[in-house]
């Protein structure tokens, strides 16, 4: 088996250690003589494997008793129609910032159920960057403030979380648990799984109890966030291998340690940033001090360069790297899971690539 | 590796051949270096598998073109939610049977969009029962009309699909492809994957596409038919691993050949009402001519021998026995993946049990 270095912006690499035990299971999880896909979600096998995932989550990410984490489906799509759902009432704001594609994907959404004032809009800037946040104005009494973290097209991230004087909700989805985050500054934050937690299929939606009790009960069952506190997130059946390959990547950030984790992240991110920026051939697209450390976006000096950089690339054992469809470019996930010799094989390819075609 | 055969209700039983299929190439799929569950959703690789298991659903449905497949997350409880949010405008009326469990869910949720009229209801019948059909009157001009085909709690199914007058919507989720049934009579159905089709987390979704052009453009584009139609499933990241599984299962159907699936499925339920009817002990809770094929449920003189009844059937390899916690009883579910020297095994345990307790 050869296993390439996957810098795919999701569904994304997950830990090969993860992977492994999934595959031993495979067929008969821990001599239960079925597979996890197999379980009833009402049985005592599957009933641990979703109790642990919720508990490393909240051990990961340092939440108290006062914060309920769900799991829920349609990723963080369907999370931009539920949270208007849910907290924006009829003559009601709420204020989102439009940081790129995804903040505007979810600004959408908002304005399809209720009024939204957009607080700052840094989407078509180039070099891509998120607003600075001293100079936002946020509503007073807003129903809720939405941020994106990390706009994982642009290539951008937000550095601090701000103090919006309304209940802080953030799409966290290609950042979480990458970096130290006060997450206890948030209402409620979620992600898509399949970037730093596991399978697509599956977001992480993390809500304090005394906001999900705020919830409009007049939606759908399925769209409520109450429902999910109230019955564990298993009101119906939920997508059990899903949160079985997330217990499996939760368990192995434990095993790794989050400070370690971070640290690597810090230093994977800067030998790539590193090789941009004492080159005159790469060109980063986002403005240095908004840089995201999981998602690196630079471009060459002609768009045929940039079609042979991903082809050899790709012969070298190095896959999609290829820009988002709507921006062009390449683009390197390096989320928690991709190893440092990933980006070790990276950094010497694009020094090479530059000597053969600078 | 001992399997057990595996009577759960859903989560259920796959083909042994598709999680051994799965198991191989679930760290390095076919030679890509990489996981299916670490693929981008818009390379090759994926591509195939997405486009593979769309066709072999239009082709094992007997779909023609005027139909699409769709993929949604959320499982069926989400469609309670999505038919009357596209299809039950205001002014509007809804047809909806009340079969059961399944069916007042659904009613449920359409209430709390828009009018509805029960045409029928048989939820609190017993014997477990499904309507008479030629007893409805269907309300004329209805914006569509909601049937369940499988009650999977009441082990209950519906042998002819009904002429509504109105569009037909069909929760087929534990029956489908189970036995002959004339899907162009449906305007659209839909099932949770984890019965007859793959693992939990995914709901399969057949609309015509005229009938999906109707739906109401001013909800969420998540929740809107005509998203899924227009962006084959990919408007957003999809649930990549449960498609691939039901690639394989679909896979597998055509392998077995329908005609022969549906024979083996009658066959297996046979087996097990003939020792319930040759029994003054076990009692089926349905009435004989409402039995479903694939949940078949029945009493003990007492509960304290259902229990022991569920016990020694685990002891002997025969597991999820137990029927709904909201019914109590025995449940067998045999889907169409269940093996036929599981109902074997059952049957001469179920004979031995009398004799032993009788």
């Amino acid at each position: 088996m050869a296993r390439v270095y996957n810098f795919s912006a999701g569904p994304a690499v997950l830990p090969l250690e993860a992977l492994q035990e999934a595959q031993a299971d495979l067929v008969d999880y821990k001599g239960s003589g079925m597979s996890v896909m197999e379980m009833s979600h009402r049985g005592k096998e599957y009933d641990a494997i979703h109790n642990e995932a919720m508990s490393n989550l909240k051990e990961l990410l340092g939440l108290g008793d006062d914060y309920e984490v769900l799991f829920v489906q349609g990723g963080a799509s369907m999370q931009f129609a539920f949270i208007p759902l849910n907290f924006l009432g009829a003559g009601q704001t709420a204020d989102y910032i439009n940081s790129g594609s995804w903040g505007a994907a979810a600004i959408k959404q908002a304005q399809l159920v209720g009024n939204v004032n957009i607080v700052a809009n840094t989407q078509k800037d180039i070099p891509t960057r998120m607003p600075n946040l001293s100079e936002i104005n946020w509503t007073p009494g807003a129903a809720y403030s939405h941020i994106t973290t990390n706009e994982t097209i642009a290539g951008t991230q937000l550095k601090e979380i701000p103090e919006t004087g309304s209940p802080l909700i953030g799409d966290m989805s290609s950042d979480i648990l990458s970096r130290p985050r006060d997450y206890s500054k948030f209402a409620m934050f979620y992600a898509g799984a399949q970037k730093n937690l596991g399978p697509s299929g599956l977001a992480m939606v993390a809500i304090r109890k005394d906001f999900a009790e705020k919830g409009n009960v007049t939606i759908p069952t399925m769209f409520r966030y109450q429902t999910y506190v109230e019955k564990q997130s298993l009101y119906n059946t939920p997508p059990c291998f899903g949160i079985y390959m997330l217990c499996l990547t939760t368990r192995w950030m434990k095993n790794k340690g989050m400070e370690n984790l971070f640290k690597l992240n810090r230093e994977k991110a800067a030998k790539i940033y590193e090789v941009i920026d004492n080159s005159d051939f790469y060109r980063g697209t986002a403005l240095k001090e908004c840089r995201s450390d999981m998602n690196i976006t630079f471009r060459l000096p002609t768009e045929e360069l940039e079609t042979l950089f991903v082809k050899q690339a790709g012969e070298n054992g190095m896959k999609q790297l290829k820009g988002h469809r709507s921006v062009g470019g390449i683009r390197a996930s390096i989320y928690n899971a991709f190893p440092m010799a990933g980006v070790d094989t990276l950094v010497d390819f694009m020094k090479d690539f530059e000597k053969r075609n600078g």
